[in-house]
């Protein structure tokens, strides 16, 4: 028997589908987590706040295989997970589906300019002409990052007859490597940045390459709101040097009331929300994990495994 | 030579690629194109109102065939072109790509609640939440029409992962007939309405029928105001029978100021915007006219015919 220290949140999805191998321990609290710790092989140790997690990490002192449902883990100690041996699974792409559909809502939003439909309608005034005339149909993509949001993204654009072309650390396959975008940024009408956040994206998009962009060129951070300079973003998007922002993410969350990006007309905020857009982020979540262990028992790879080294 | 009268307006984007058996005649008033019309064997006389182009119409009594931007031209002397002759290609599908795109995009506003969003923008108030959780990913949608607008929709919902059943007069191809969808129409989470307004589907969509669909079912009409019941409507969204309502169109339009579907939470209104939302309807406009001058010249038929006797 292998023995899995598991919070009863996921308890119901999870404990009907738990092959016979495994020995479930099921913990309410903090204090339950942390006295259970030390027994698991295997363990979901999820609480809303990065401390208690940390602390019950540590104290999992036999830990094979960490499982949890948030995408960005880098609070860990992960120095010690690595010295200990332990493989993570992260909750990476359990939210991507919600999140490339808000890709593409925003573009659209932009394109038909539906905010001031929406504000019409608060006023029941009927607009006789439409506020924004782009279609996304026959325009150019610049997609930074290709792993869980990035691959949904790319087929829901083509459908709409857009030309995506991916920027990939590997480069090929029709895809620009971390070189060859910077020549050729000038060329896309939409710049979307779906990549994680490492020290080497912090700050990708700053003053030259906004500058570099087209006037018509859209910029759309799904990413980390430190990938893009800020300021320099602003100052663009006053300048109208590129046409528009979609801001999934923004430096820093929340924004402040009186933050400049609120106030302007090329600017979408949606506050984070894009991966809170759904209801099904548990059961997709306890579906992995089942199947999973089933890799887990065969000697196969789980996933998605965090790279301990580089923090995603 | 083959004498073809032509608005100016369309001039710059029509004269460069005439072939050489066409002799244009240009206008540029209501005037000019009445005393040019009687020899005109090809005419294209759009004007932004239905009476001068009627008079014009009439006077062109050598007119063998009448083109024009327009999708909706049952205004015209139907009787007179067919007693002549006329063969006539109306502006079917010139805007389809833009209305395609505009359905998408309620569809997501409605699923990720984006309006609350927007509103919480203009307060510059950062959501914890998002105020819709819904995810196109795995939902039915139930069209109704396959012709320009709805075969532009049907991949597009399908990129979103959504299984789409088209209702077709001719059924077939995994789409239902006439008599099929009203047994069916319950299990579907999206009606959408992409289909010409006749007798037939005068109504078509009343009180039986939005009883019939789930509570969370979501209509989406892009077709004609006239196709729903619009009484029988405001009270289900009143009651929540249904979830929503994505009404580009509706009755009359503009709708009044005073006209209850303004105020419902669960109503956008798009204020039929979703075709005029784009530039391209000049030039595609213009690009067909040019193709169906080859065909004319082949003796093969010019593309989209209007039927006279049905008036779409």
């Amino acid at each position: 028997m292998t023995t899995a220290v598991l919070s009863t949140l996921i308890r119901p999805l999870v404990e009907p589908r738990l092959p016979d191998w495994v020995e479930p321990l099921w913990f309410m609290s903090k204090d339950q987590a942390l006295e259970l710790a030390p027994r698991a092989e295997i363990g979901w140790f999820d609480f809303n706040e990065p401390s208690p997690m940390c602390e019950v990490v540590t104290a999992a002192t036999n830990l094979k295989w960490l499982n949890s449902i948030y995408a960005g883990l880098d609070f860990l100690p992960l120095d010690l997970l690595e010295e200990r041996g332990t493989i993570v699974t992260n909750g990476a792409g359990i939210n991507a589906i919600t999140i490339a559909e808000y890709v593409v809502m925003l573009m659209l939003t932009h394109a038909k300019g539906y905010r001031e439909v929406v504000r019409a309608q608060d006023r029941h005034e009927w607009l006789l002409d439409s506020p924004g005339k782009r279609e996304l149909h026959g325009e150019r993509v610049l997609l930074f990052g290709l792993g869980a949001i990035g691959s949904l993204v790319k087929p829901r654009l083509e459908a709409f007859g857009m030309e995506v072309v991916p920027v990939r650390r590997s480069g090929g396959e029709g895809a620009l490597g971390p070189d060859e975008w910077r020549g050729q940024i000038g060329t896309f009408d939409w710049v979307i940045l779906a990549l994680p956040s490492t020290p080497e994206t912090h700050h990708m998009i700053g003053a030259d390459e906004l500058a570099a962009m087209k006037s018509t060129a859209v910029l759309a951070n799904f990413a980390r709101g430190d990938v893009v300079d800020q300021a320099a973003l602003v100052e663009a998007l006053e300048a109208k040097s590129i046409e528009a922002a979609l801001l999934d993410v923004t430096e820093p969350e929340p924004l402040p009331t009186d933050h400049p990006l609120w106030s302007l007309d090329n600017a979408q905020i949606a506050m984070h929300l894009s991966g809170r857009a759904q209801t099904k982020m548990f059961q997709r979540s306890a579906d992995r994990f089942i199947e999973n262990l089933g890799k887990w028992h065969a000697g196969e790879p789980v996933e998605p495994q965090m790279d301990l080294a580089l923090g995603y």
